[in-house]
């Protein structure tokens, strides 16, 4: 019983009928009630959803899995599903529309009156992922030549409806977004004034079709509510609200940290995803280093002589293709969390690679220096530590310069740099870390 | 210039002095007046901020770092600085005075309303990443007895200093949090109700000691648009508003991401992170590794007698010890994320585990069958295919089971467990795998 705070537990543990938890739930958050709900079975999750009023149900099911919104729905009468899907926020509708079958979709269509349709229609058209996807059309907008009486009183009127009650969108008669003005200055201002007389003219929009990640972007450094979701003339399609860019932003660092260790993003959260799924999500990947990792295999095939000749070289090897692999990691995380986050362009590109290199000089000259150390101390008769030494130094600066050029062309050719994951990374530096590790034996111990 | 938007630049560009951008910039956000401002030396910084309206140049300097923000007000008036700093958000008064020196701050403190000095110093006293340092104190409270038209009244008088307008606080006479009502309910309930007949009495708070990251959790589950913070003895001490929190999820993000890639977090964005901070957050964990990793060379030097006789042993290496460090990667970063997001509690541990185990052997089977092939193509005349396979199996699901087994231990302990980074289980999991491979070798090809 995940994250069930103690009362919804009391509730469950009673051995109550669902009359009985109908009366009891009413202190609770809509969200603690949609927990409750999900332990019960299908028949008092059905008489649960039709006992209480439209609106809390309406609040309830929004916290539910498409596949059980609908089944509810379709288990209820159809008026009542009618009103409950009348209710339901456009975001969510979109939601159930787009996860169930179309023929169902189409079905539950015919319930919304033909103006509301329409909007729903239009908001299904836009790609997962995209701003518009995420938007909702439940905003509360004004004409600009309205007075803030008028607004007023309109806010009233459609308020209680609206996701966001904090921003009133003003449109021009084209229904093209003029400016966002806040609920606030709406409320401070004489009631006589003209909204065209409080706005300035320069709101903050994103584009339905751009990236949802350039929402969460701007909604993070603006410190706005919600944002809104403009077409390419301008109209207003809908708005984001904070709250969902929030969900946004966890799941793409949650993908980001999946992909930078080395794994296909997972859909479900982790306790609900199944070990078979675990190891799809992972397999073509180790599978992919792997065959990578084969041609460093062929590349000390070729130093065979050396190795013979000087068995301790293979004691270094394992130290040597994880100091470049650890360096890697370490570039790589950072710079893909940097670019996710917009705190480097394409036009830094040449910035961060030069950082990078001299980070890793530096980093080079210190693990290559205790390498030589090492190497002499345990190399016996043979001169080791100049070799494991500066092999150190050149395989650290080379990991953190490919680590660097790596996302950043990624990032350049529009393509996720969080696929050069830690793993791949340290797979693509160790077949150069062997060649220059064996080259460099063969030079300093005239050997092979 | 980051970031800044074409307007900004076109009034940079222009040879203007300081009136002239006051005149030009009054359609621009106060975030993009803010960047405007940092690119301006600090002559016209403080003109500008002297000539504009004070409430703008509050909403301008929250956007600044804190040593910005103390230069500008200190070169300004005392008059002019006591109406920036008293109109200031509480929050960012609060960071301000906690990053200046403390005379400074003191000096500061004597320039506030003393109830309002108060509440600013108890917000003082919250160690950071706690919900407390988090919180602000311009919230609009009312009391339990009052009607919904007295509250109106009282949210006209006190709500323009508010940060949210959403929700109002009801306290009860000793200060502590009854419930919280939305400013939608209060709008459209009649004037004569009493607020204690809207109020339901369980409202969802974060304690003011709690980490900042369960604030963010609840916020995110409930879809609030701010969370409220209380004491001990359930005393409102502050709010934090949604906006706060998103630029906390995506600090702890940014964090994980950068443990779990083996370096310590960076403070400021990347281009501003200069290459000697870059290089001291990663060099010490480079040490420690290169440490332990000195170790699966000792390990592999008790097998020197077995390399001289089948060096092809040495070719598998790499293969080997980097397929389980990315088999951990995957684990350690899938975990990780899981804990952090409140997916996975202390008490799943053995699901978790189990979980983790189980894909380990099926990744062990799939991977340990490639690497028999490729073993048996390489090997020559050697029957190395069982020993690479075989090894390869015990590896990968010995490094599933060691990535699952050390996050969850950590987070039982109470220590972060995005120490636990890809490279660190690659390292920890690397003497094993020598270990087992050269153990395995010894039986199969009775050698050594």
């Amino acid at each position: 019983m995940r994250n069930l705070t103690e009362e919804v537990k009391a509730i469950l543990d009673a051995p109550n009928g669902v009359e009985e938890i109908v009366d009891n739930i009413g202190h609770l958050q809509p969200y603690d009630m949609a927990l409750l709900l999900e332990e019960l079975d299908y028949d008092r999750q059905q008489q649960l959803i039709d006992l209480l009023p439209i609106d809390l149900a309406t609040e309830i099911l929004e916290y539910l899995e498409p596949e059980t919104q609908y089944r509810l729905l379709h288990h209820s009468s159809e008026e009542r599903a009618m009103a409950l899907l009348q209710t339901l926020p456009s975001d969510t509708t979109v939601d159930l529309l787009l996860a169930i079958h179309p023929r169902q979709a189409e079905v539950l269509l015919t319930w919304l009156p033909g103006e509301y349709r329409e909007r729903i229609d239009t908001l299904m058209t836009f790609p997962e992922d995209t701003a518009g996807s995420l938007a909702t059309v439940d905003f509360i907008a004004a004409r600009e030549g309205w007075t803030v009486g008028r607004t007023l009183e309109h806010i009233r009127k459609v308020g209680r409806r609206a996701e966001i009650v904090s921003y009133i969108y003003v449109l021009n008669a084209r229904g093209q977004l003029v400016d966002v003005v806040s609920l606030k200055e709406i409320i401070f201002a004489p009631p006589e004034t003209k909204l065209a007389d409080i706005i300035t003219n320069s709101p903050i929009v994103v584009n339905a079709h751009s990236d949802q990640e350039e929402a969460a972007r701007l909604l993070s450094q603006y410190d706005f509510l919600a944002i809104p979701v403009v077409d390419d003339t301008n109209r207003l399609v809908g708005i984001i609200s904070v709250d969902d860019l929030v969900d946004v932003i966890q799941e793409e660092a949650t993908e980001d940290i999946q992909k930078l260790g080395g794994s296909e993003p997972l859909v479900e959260s982790y306790l609900k995803t199944p070990v078979l799924t675990l190891f799809q999500k992972r397999v073509w990947w180790l599978l992919v280093l792997f065959f990578a990792e084969a041609i460093t295999g062929n590349i000390m095939r070729h130093f065979e002589d050396a190795l013979t000749e000087v068995i301790a070289l293979s004691f270094f090897i394992p130290l040597l293709i994880d100091a470049g692999g650890n360096t890697g990691s370490q570039t790589v995380t950072t710079l893909v969390r940097a670019l996710a986050l917009g705190e480097i362009q394409v036009e830094d590109t040449l910035q961060a690679v030069k950082k990078e290199m001299s980070t890793g000089l530096l980093l080079g000259a210190v693990i290559g220096s205790a390498a030589f150390i090492r190497a002499q101390l345990m190399g016996g008769t043979v001169n080791l530590g100049p070799v494991v030494g500066i092999s150190a130094f050149f395989i650290i600066a080379w990991a953190s310069t490919v680590a660097a050029v790596l996302p950043m062309l990624l990032h350049r050719l529009k393509v996720d740099p969080a696929v050069v994951s830690g793993p791949l990374i340290t797979t693509l530096v160790d077949g150069v870390g062997i060649l220059v590790y064996f080259s460099v034996a063969k030079i300093i111990l005239d050997i092979g």
